[in-house]
Formats: C-alpha cells, sequence, structure tokens
C-alpha cells in the first residue's frame, strides 16, 4: 500500500507545527516578566489553573480506566471482531493527547500573562500583541499538531480508521469534562468576584482586595482556553477520523489519506499565517489578526485544490475543493453572523440596551428573544452548506455525496491552529489587564491591554461561532461515519435496503431516538445551569466571609486567602462536571443497547440539531446581554452613575449580563463535546450492537 | 358502503354534545347577575372580548379567502387529480367552525364572570363552582362537538378523508393566529398593568382605577380561554383526520370511520362526566374536578375497549384498545410532569424561590435551568407511548403499527370535552374575582373566587400539558399521514422504497429539512416573545399617561379610559401575530415546494421535536417562576414586605414572574399550533409536490 506514505505528510505536518508551538513557547519565556510583584500575580495565577488542571486529569483517571478496560475486555467478548487492544491503546492516546495539549497551551498563556503587561508597559502595543498572539499560537499549534500527528501516526500503525476513531473518543471523553468543569469553574469565579467585590463591596474589577480575583484570572485560562482547546482538538481528531473512514470506504485508502494531507495544508498555511499578524503602536490589533485568519484561509484553499485535483481527477476532484471549500465559507458566515448578533453596534443587542429602561424583566424578555432568533440565520447557512458539499461531492457518483460533508467538516477544521490561537489570545491580554491592575501599573498600560482584550471579545466570538460550527459539521460527519460502520456489522444486516442502513423517520425506534436525542441537551444545559448557580453562591459566601473575618483587607493591610477561593472554585467544578459528563457518555450507550442501532442514529441526529441550536441560542444570548451592558457602560442610555448615583438601566443590564454568563460560558460551550461524544461513543460500539 | 353509517354516531355525538352546551349556555343566563355595577364591568369585559375577536376575525378574511383560492384554483392546476371544491368547502367550513367555537366559548365564560361572582356572594362556593364550570362546559363541549361534527359530516359528504383533512387545515389556520393574537394580547395587557399598577402607582390587582384593568379581564377570555379552544379545536379536528387516513389505508372504511365513533364515546363520556363535578360549602373544588376527569377517562376506555374488540377482533382490538389507552395514560402523565415542576411546593420552584435570595440573576438562572431539565421525563413518556403505541397495534401485523400512534393521540383528545372545560372554568373564576373587586363586593366573596381561581391554575397547568402532549401526538399523527400520502402521490414514486416512503436520515434532503424545522420553533419564539414585549411598552406608556393627565383619577373621582388601553392591546395583537402567522404556513410551503417532500418530512420531524420541547420548556419555565413569586408572597423567605419596605427577595421574584409570563402564556402556546398546522399543509400538499 504505497499511499500509505501520504500519512506521513500528516505526521510531519502534525510534528512540524508541535516543534513550532515549542520553539514560540521557549521565545516567549526569553520575554521578562516585569516587577516582583507582576511575577508574583503570574505565578499565582499559573499555581492556580496548574491545581486546577491537575485536579481534573486525575479526577478523570478512574473514568479513563473503566472505559479503558470496557475497551479491552468487554467489547471483544461482544464481538470476537473487535480489536480491543488497539482501541484502548488509541484511546488511550487521544485522552492523553488532549492532556498535554492541556498542559502545553495552559503553561503558554499563564506564562504569557505578565509578559503581555510588561510588553505593554515598556515597548507598547505592537509587541504585546506579539507576546500575546505568539502564546495562543502556542495553543493553537499544539491542538492541531497534536490532533494530526496522534491521528496519522497511529493509523501508519494500525492501518484502521475504525480502530483509530478511538483517538478522538479519547479527545472528546475528555473534552467534555474539560470544557464543563472549565465552564463551571470560570463562571463561578466571574459570578463571585462581580457580585461581593464590584456590586456589595464597591471595588473595580481585578482589585488585588478582591479575594476572588485570583480565581476569577484562572477561570479565564481553565474555561476560555483549556476548555476551548480541548473542545477543538476533539473536534479536530474525531472529523479527521471520520473523514477517513469514509473515504476509505468510498475511495479505498487514497479516500483515507486525502484528509491528513489537507490537514497537513491547513497546518502549515496557520504556521505561515501567524507571520502575518502584526500591528505597531496605534496600529488596529482586530485587522492584523483578520490579515492572518484570511492568509491562512486562502492558502489552504489554494493548496487544496491542486492536491484534490491531483488525488481525484479535474472534475471529482473540483467538486471534493468544493465542499472543502464550504466549510471555510461556513465558518466566515458563522463568524459574521454570531458578529452581528451579539456585536454592541447592531440591531440585536441595541434592542435589549433599549429594553434595560423598563427594568430586569424586559431586558432579560429581549435578551431571550435575541438569543432564539439568533439561531435561525446560522441554520441556514449549515443546511444550504450541507447541501451543496453533498452536491459537489457528487459530481461524477452520487454514492460519493456523503465525502462532502466530511470534507466540508475537514476543511472548516484545517485551520484550526490560526483560530485556536486567535481565541486564546484573549484570555491572555484579559489577564494582562489584571495583572496591570493588581500591580498597579501606570492606567496607560491598562488602556493598552483593555484594547486587546475588546479585540480579544471579537474574536471569542467567532471562535465561538467555529467551534460551534466545527461542532455541527464534525457531529454529522461522525453520524454518517456511524451509518457506514453499521452496514458492515454482520449482526445487523437485517437493517440494510438495497445495501444501505435506511434510518427511517416513520421507523418508531428512529423516533423515539430522535425525540430521547433532541431533550438530552436541555437535560445538560439545566445541569450545567444549576451547577454555575451554585458554584457561584458558595463563592458569594467563601467572599463575603473574608470581607468580614479578615481585619485591614479593605484597606490593603490585611492579605485576602486567594487560595481558598481558587480551591473552592475547583472543588466546586470538579464536583458538578460529573452528572453532565455521565449523561452524556451513558445516554448513547443506554440508547444504543437498549434500542438498537436504529435508535441510536435517531439519538445522534436529534441530539445534533437540537444541542446546536441551543448552542447558538445560549451563545448569542449571552454574548448579546454582555455587550448590551458593555454599550450602556460606554456611556450610552446614562451610562453606569447619573448624578453620582447607580443608572438603573444600567442596573437592569448588569442583571441580563449576569444570566447570560453561565447561557455563553458554560452551558452553550458544553453542548459542542456533548453531540460529539454521541458520535464517537456510537461510532466504537457501532460493530457491536445486536438489533 | 354499509360502514358509512358508523359515521352518523359520530354526527349524532357532536350534534348531542353542542346541544347540550346550547342548553348548558341558556341555563346560565337564568342565573343574577348581581348589582349593576357588576352587570357593567362584566358587559364591559365582554364587549372588549368580542371587539377583539371580531376584529382578529376580521383580520383573518383576506387570508383565509387567498388560502380557499389557492386550493380552489392553484392546486388543481398542479394537478388535475385534486378535488379542488371539496377541499375548498372543507377548509372553509373549518375556519367557519374554529372561529363559531371562539364565540360560543366567548360568549358563554364572559357572560358567567359575573354570574359567578354573583353565586358565590348569594349562594356560596359550591354554586360558584357550578357556574363557572358550566360556563367551561360550554366551551369544552363546543370544541369538541363541532369538531365531530364537522368531520363526521363532511366525510359523509366527501366519502374521502384526505380530501376533508382541509377542515382540519381550516381550523389550524385560525388556530395559529387565535393562539398567538391571544397570547400577545393577554399578556401585553397584564404585564402593563401590573408594571404601572401594581409596581409603580402600589394599587392592588383588578383595582377599577387601573386603566388597563379591563383589557387585563379581556385578556383572559381572549387568551386562556378562546386561544386555548382553538388549540383543542385543531388538534381534535387534525387528530381525528389523521386517525381516519392512516386508519383507511389499513383496514379501509372499517379504519377510517373507528375514530369517529372512540370520538362520540368520549364526548358522551364528558358529558355524563360533568355531572360529576359537584362540591359544597368548605369542599374542595379540585377534587370535584378530579372525580369528573377521572370518570371521563374511565367511562371512555371501558366504550373503547368494546368497540375495539368488537370492531378488530379479540386480538387486534385489544392491542389498539392500549395504544388508546398509551394516550390516556401520557396525558395523565404529562399532566403530573407538569404539576411537580411548576407546583410551588416541589423541590424545583422552591430552587428558584431560595435563589431569588441572591438576586433576580440567579433567580431567572434557576428558572431558566427548570424549564429545561422539565422537559426530560416528558419526553421520555412520549417515547415510551409512541413505542408502546406501536407494539400494540401491531400483534396481529406489522405494518398496523402505525395506526398504533394515530389512536393514542385519539385516545388522548377523546376527553377532550371535558378538559378544555376544566381549563376554562379558570378564566371564569379570575374574572369573577377581578369584578369582586371593582365593584367592591365583600372580602369573602373575592376570597371564595380566589379558591376557584387557584384551583383554576392547576387545571390551567394540567390543560397545558394536555395542549402539548396533544400537538405532539396529533403532529405525529399527520406525520405518518402525510407519508402515506406521498406514497400515493404517483409523481413521486421514485422515492419509494420497498413501496414505503423511506425518510431516510442518511439523505441530504431529509437532513436539511430537519435542521431547518428545527430552528423554526426559535425563530417562532422570538418574535413572540418580542411582540409581548413591544406591545407591553405601549400599554406601560398609555398607563402612565392616563395617570398623569387624567385628573383625579386616583382618588377615584376621574374615569380611566378603559377602551382605549383595550383598543392598545386589540391593535397590537393582531398586528403582531401576522409575522409569525406567516412562518408558520409559509415555510411548510417554501420547504415543500422548493426542497421536496422528503425535506419536507425532514421539516415536520424537526419541528415537532422542537417545538414540543420549546413548548415544554417554556410553558414550565413560566409557570416555575409564577409559582416560586407566590409561594414567596404567602409569606415565605420574607413574604412582600419586610418591616413596611419592599422585600428585595420578592422584587427578585416578580422579575422572574414577569419574564415568564411572555414564556408560558405566549410563545409556549404558539408551539402547539405551530408544529400541527405544519402538519395540515403538507398533508394538503402532498399530493401535489413534485420532487
Amino acid at each position: 500500500m504505497q499511499d500509505l506514505n501520504l500519512a506521513y505528510y500528516g505526521a510531519a505536518a502534525g510534528a512540524i507545527a508541535l516543534l513550532f508551538a515549542l520553539a514560540t513557547l521557549a521565545s516567549i519565556l526569553k520575554e521578562s516578566m516585569g516587577t516582583p510583584r507582576m511575577k508574583e500575580i503570574s505565578e499565582a495565577v499559573q499555581e492556580g489553573a496548574m491545581a486546577y488542571l491537575n485536579r481534573q486529569y486525575k479526577t478523570l483517571i478512574p473514568f479513563t480506566i473503566v472505559i479503558a478496560i470496557l475497551l479491552v475486555v468487554v467489547l471483544p467478548l461482544l464481538d470476537p471482531r473487535v480489536k480491543g487492544v488497539p482501541l484502548c491503546i488509541s484511546f488511550l492516546v487521544g485522552a492523553v493527547c488532549s492532556a498535554i495539549a492541556g498542559y502545553i497551551g495552559m503553561n503558554s498563556t499563564t506564562k504569557s500573562n505578565a509578559r503581555t503587561a510588561e510588553a505593554a508597559r515598556s515597548h507598547g502595543l505592537g509587541k504585546a500583541l506579539n507576546v500575546s498572539f505568539r502564546a495562543g499560537a502556542v495553543m493553537g499549534l499544539s491542538v492541531a499538531g497534536l490532533g494530526l500527528l496522534g491521528v496519522s501516526v497511529l493509523f501508519l500503525i494500525y492501518k484502521d480508521a475504525v480502530v483509530i476513531n478511538s483517538f478522538a473518543f479519547g479527545a472528546s471523553a475528555i473534552a467534555f469534562f474539560a470544557r464543563v468543569g472549565g465552564g463551571i469553574y470560570t463562571k463561578a469565579a466571574d459570578v463571585g468576584a462581580d457580585l461581593v467585590g464590584k456590586v456589595e463591596a464597591g471595588i473595580p474589577e481585578d482589585d488585588p482586595r478582591n479575594p476572588a480575583t485570583i480565581a476569577d484570572n484562572v477561570g479565564d485560562n481553565v474555561g476560555d482556553t483549556a476548555g476551548m482547546g480541548a473542545d477543538l482538538f476533539e473536534s479536530y481528531a474525531a472529523t479527521t477520523i471520520a473523514a477517513m473512514i469514509i473515504g476509505n470506504s468510498i475511495f479505498g485508502p487514497k479516500g483515507a489519506l486525502f484528509p491528513l494531507v489537507v490537514g497537513a495544508i491547513g497546518i502549515i498555511a496557520s504556521i505561515i499565517g501567524t507571520f502575518f499578524v502584526r500591528t505597531g503602536e496605534g496600529g488596529n490589533p482586530q485587522a492584523a489578526l483578520n490579515v492572518g485568519l484570511w492568509a491562512t484561509n486562502i492558502m489552504t484553499a489554494i493548496g487544496v485544490y491542486f492536491l484534490s485535483v491531483s488525488t481525484f481527477g479535474n472534475k471529482e476532484g473540483f467538486g471534493i475543493f468544493l465542499a472543502v471549500a464550504a466549510g471555510l465559507i461556513v465558518n466566515v458566515a458563522i463568524g459574521a453572523l454570531t458578529e452581528y448578533y451579539t456585536a454592541n453596534n447592531k440591531a440585536p443587542c441595541l434592542r435589549i440596551a433599549e429594553a434595560s429602561k423598563t427594568g430586569p424583566a424586559t431586558n432579560v424578555i429581549h435578551g431571550l428573544a435575541v438569543g432564539m432568533e439568533s439561531v435561525f440565520l446560522p441554520m441556514l447557512f449549515f443546511a444550504a452548506a450541507i447541501y451543496f458539499a453533498f452536491w459537489a461531492a457528487s459530481f461524477v457518483n452520487s454514492t460519493h455525496a456523503i465525502y462532502g460533508i466530511a470534507m466540508a467538516a475537514m476543511g472548516m477544521l484545517s485551520t484550526a491552529g490560526i483560530v485556536v490561537a486567535m481565541d486564546s489570545f484573549g484570555p491572555v491580554a484579559d489577564n494582562a489587564g489584571g495583572i496591570a491592575e493588581m500591580a498597579e501599573l501606570p492606567p496607560e498600560v491598562r488602556q493598552k491591554t483593555d484594547k486587546l482584550d475588546s479585540v480579544g471579545n471579537t474574536t471569542a466570538a467567532i471562535a465561538k461561532g467555529f467551534a460551534i460550527g466545527s461542532a455541527a459539521l464534525t457531529a454529522l460527519a461522525l453520524f454518517q461515519a456511524f451509518a457506514d460502520e453499521v452496514m458492515r456489522n454482520p449482526k445487523l444486516q437485517h437493517l440494510l435496503v438495497n445495501g444501505h442502513l435506511a434510518i427511517n423517520l416513520n421507523d418508531p425506534k428512529v423516533l423515539i431516538g430522535l425525540l430521547i436525542g433532541a431533550a438530552v441537551p436541555f437535560l445538560v444545559g439545566a445541569s450545567t445551569m444549576r451547577a454555575v448557580g451554585e458554584a457561584a453562591f458558595g463563592m458569594v459566601n467563601e467572599v463575603r466571609r473574608q470581607f468580614r473575618e479578615i481585619p485591614g483587607i479593605m484597606e490593603g493591610t490585611g492579605k485576602p486567602d486567594y487560595a481558598r477561593c481558587v480551591s473552592i472554585a475547583t472543588g466546586a467544578a470538579i464536583s458538578k462536571m460529573i452528572f453532565p459528563g455521565l449523561v452524556a457518555v451513558i445516554m448513547p450507550l443506554i440508547v444504543g443497547f437498549g434500542l438498537g442501532a436504529l435508535s441510536l442514529a435517531g439519538y445522534l441526529a436529534g441530539l445534533t440539531a437540537t444541542g446546536v441550536l441551543m448552542a447558538l441560542f445560549l451563545a448569542n444570548a449571552g454574548g448579546a446581554w454582555d455587550n448590551a451592558k458593555k454599550w450602556i457602560e460606554a456611556g450610552n442610555l446614562g451610562g453606569k452613575k447619573i448624578d453620582g448615583k447607580p443608572n438603573p438601566v444600567h442596573q437592569a443590564a448588569v442583571i441580563g449580563d449576569t444570566v447570560g454568563d453561565p447561557c455563553k460560558d458554560t452551558s452553550g460551550p458544553a453542548m459542542n463535546p456533548l453531540i460529539k461524544v454521541a458520535g464517537t461513543i456510537s461510532l466504537i460500539i457501532g460493530s457491536v450492537l445486536f438489533h
């Protein structure tokens, strides 16, 4: 199988990306951390973040072992054809790679926050962007590099895409907990710090007197960086493998290897793209980031065009190129729509701000309405992209159509390197601002970091759209791969119609699977919302206690017990991620083994549809509430205070923003790994289902 | 076709129910209306309600004419086999019957409010329950009676269940607007009256000095009575016809007529059931209503058992009886779950109340979490009932399975007469309380009507569960009937696999239909939420203006301009029902004609799944917020005031309740007709789709 050599390209590109990431990290570490106070704060944040990561992964060890045993012992008992050892090894490698990506990224962002603040202080905006974006690039390229390297090497060893899907399963099992745990952590700390610090004690954000301030900064890293990184690592691995499975079943090895090379092109383009991100003093950091993103997209498209035509011939190759391009385009479109529904100079957000004039209730009502409205156009775009990708991939043979959706997903994710870089730079800038405040640097430093931070909010919105969009396409690719896998299951041959698995909505088994699947995102949404509410309640009580019991804390003479707040947030996040995590992992098993393959297929479809809808609804409602508040704080509708008294319009907007916090940063993001983990599990058990 | 005689049973039972309703109405009109002041207020409410209904139906005339022309002119052009005239006539009869049911019911409830108050004043609780429940029974039996009579007579004339499906389409087109318009009206008036009257001016609810108080009472009737009545009339008609279509295709005329006789049994049982609803002074009205409901359920079950066995033989007949019973049981189960998630002595509601201690934001977060959580178990129940009904109906022949779901729906809806009666009595009691307040009757009268009103809140919750559950089962029955219809379309024979329509989720057309359909409930939810927000804003401004400009209004010497508020609510409701209405009606046409029958099937499945989820989410979140507030108002967590000052815990709960108002009374209920109207339209166009 000489074609197999192509997998070396994937492995090589993955290794290059990883080496580039490590070299970048080394170069960042050479930058100055600034004053001893800055160093001290940065180290406290890093310590908290690492403590959280350690505890999170430690908690997941028994869970991982149980699954590993199931894979290596129980599955082969159910079906002797199952290769238990490779499945188990791939699973463990996936889980470990996800953890490694988390550690590298977290190291990079937490070690760059003080360095970014120092760069802003000693050198200016351009250097600050440079340091913070390079920190993000370490995360982005670790995610994509480890993903591509892992998949390629495992494929070179086992030569079977279905077996190595277990790598994606390992990644997705970790990702769900990382997303949910990180999401609970960040919002518990944020709400706790804000409610007591800003509202009750009246001290500014990031004030060192606030006991929850370190926890808040840790939260930015564990939620926004580690959670998002794990999420996209999972998408990357799962999409690549799903595309390989489908490609193999249609085209043989050539179809299986093509996605790896697309990944290689995207990763190299991302590395080059990072060099386009530069700006000078007074420059526009957003424009610099956009240039980097567009350069990456265009280079990827050109590379894929030539690869595709040379692999599949002119006609079919062009069709497959179009499918990949559809993925790149839908990425841009979803980003633009996310921006429209949440940006604070656009109608939806202004409507929420206006509604704050009649109080918090109307603010919340209009925010819910904006969130609900915001799902419709993205879903139409998805539908159009799916249809287009199917159509384009069937230029030569209509049975090739399903390769289109997988390649659209692959197209979108091939640029994950730079998208994650753009997203991860945000928390670094945010942290840098916090350090500038806590270390009492001159106000112009904070102004510079604030400028970067506000750009970070926009790139975070784009990355959120990317995470949702890629999760949706990944889930669809997994769904197709699952159907493909079930077709091969000798025990399920009676389900085939004309040699294909018909997942007929007229079949009650499919229908009830669909209904159950559609309900699960609501259950996970509910449990994560409650988790934040309860964790924040604990944090509020602790901060109140410290203000009350530690003498001189408000005067700056008593030192707050930061570590206790960090520990509370960590404990709450870890303990409350368990229930939704079990729902995510166990429900597909119950449906699959209890009701069979057709119900499981219905489950995946229902889960994906409502999962994506809820992800968009919650993320956009939260984003719009947040920006409505920021718009008022910028001095509109009376601003924060009127005649020295709190402006009730602003107070109403703050309530909306607080409601939106768990929506956009905990429950909404939990939907992405939820729909993907179901897909990877289904693919694993697809060959051993009985009925 | 001697079997056709069975349809006369349906017609006869329908006619009996109608006559019984009219006789009941006549007997109510003989009761005293009390003092001249009570009469005056009651007449003002009646006038406002009738003015709204007139304007609503008048607005719908052009829309109805356009559809009638499409049916009689355009459809036959697309396919000459289409019988345009019968379709058009059935459609118009359906629309008119829906309007007649609305008028009879509205007449009954608005003419009974003062009479209920007077009964409470002169006779006591037992008599007050008797008058108000009889008023509800008029509505309930009109709905069921007109539904059964209309379907039976049209079937006797046209002998074709597919043609008379247009009757259900007529009913559903009206129902959507009645539900949405009524929902916007009632909440605009309610929020407007409360925000300015209760919160700003500090006067009690239903105080005659509040200019919006008549509009508020009108709203109870047009939203809760007319909207719910139209909703269930539609479910009744659509389910009966879908069951007839499926039954005809499986069993021939016997299968088509069976649902009509099940309807006849249910309606006669409902009439008898109303006589069980009696209580004395100091008695428990809830228990009396429960006895009536259970008596009806049991009588229906027994009657259907004997009918089923004699029609289909022992084995198959028992299976079909079980399917009907599954419908009756799921009704009870959904009611119980609704009760659990919203009742103010159960954990979910108490959690929201507790969360109010940390302010409105945490109250809202926990309310959203309760709403999301509350969808899961009902969906599992639906799934179980669907599976059970399919299984039971296939005892003899597995191809008979799809009759099961239709008969489960029919079983649930056969008792609509008494369920609507129980629901409609609530607004009468509510209005009676308002009249007692405005006419300054002694406080013990208000205590009695309050007792009835609080029972009304529980029955409303049960009826809401019933409306959602029946809409879900109706939509599924319509979905099956649609698939059946498409199978007969000569232009769509290429879509059949083994002679059946395979709606394969692997097919991109089905998949994109599913995704689009799943997104539509969010769009309709958004537009109805916004509509309430904007309409309430207009009402707030008007009430504020009257308080400012009418001299002596607060002292009771200046008379508020009630009519102006009524007119504002009417105008807002009418103008804002158009957009969601068009979305509901036009989207299935776009998907069907633009993308074809398979996409339309996917659309129906996606729409139904998220529609039901959103209906449950919004209704239960709203109900739980409402009852959390009531629990605090009952004196818990400090009650309304602490040391004469407003209790912030209560204020937070009031904000949650206000957010919940449009959720539970406008956007949530809009989901039911949304999913049904798509089904009836699809069924109409199923035979003329091209691709």
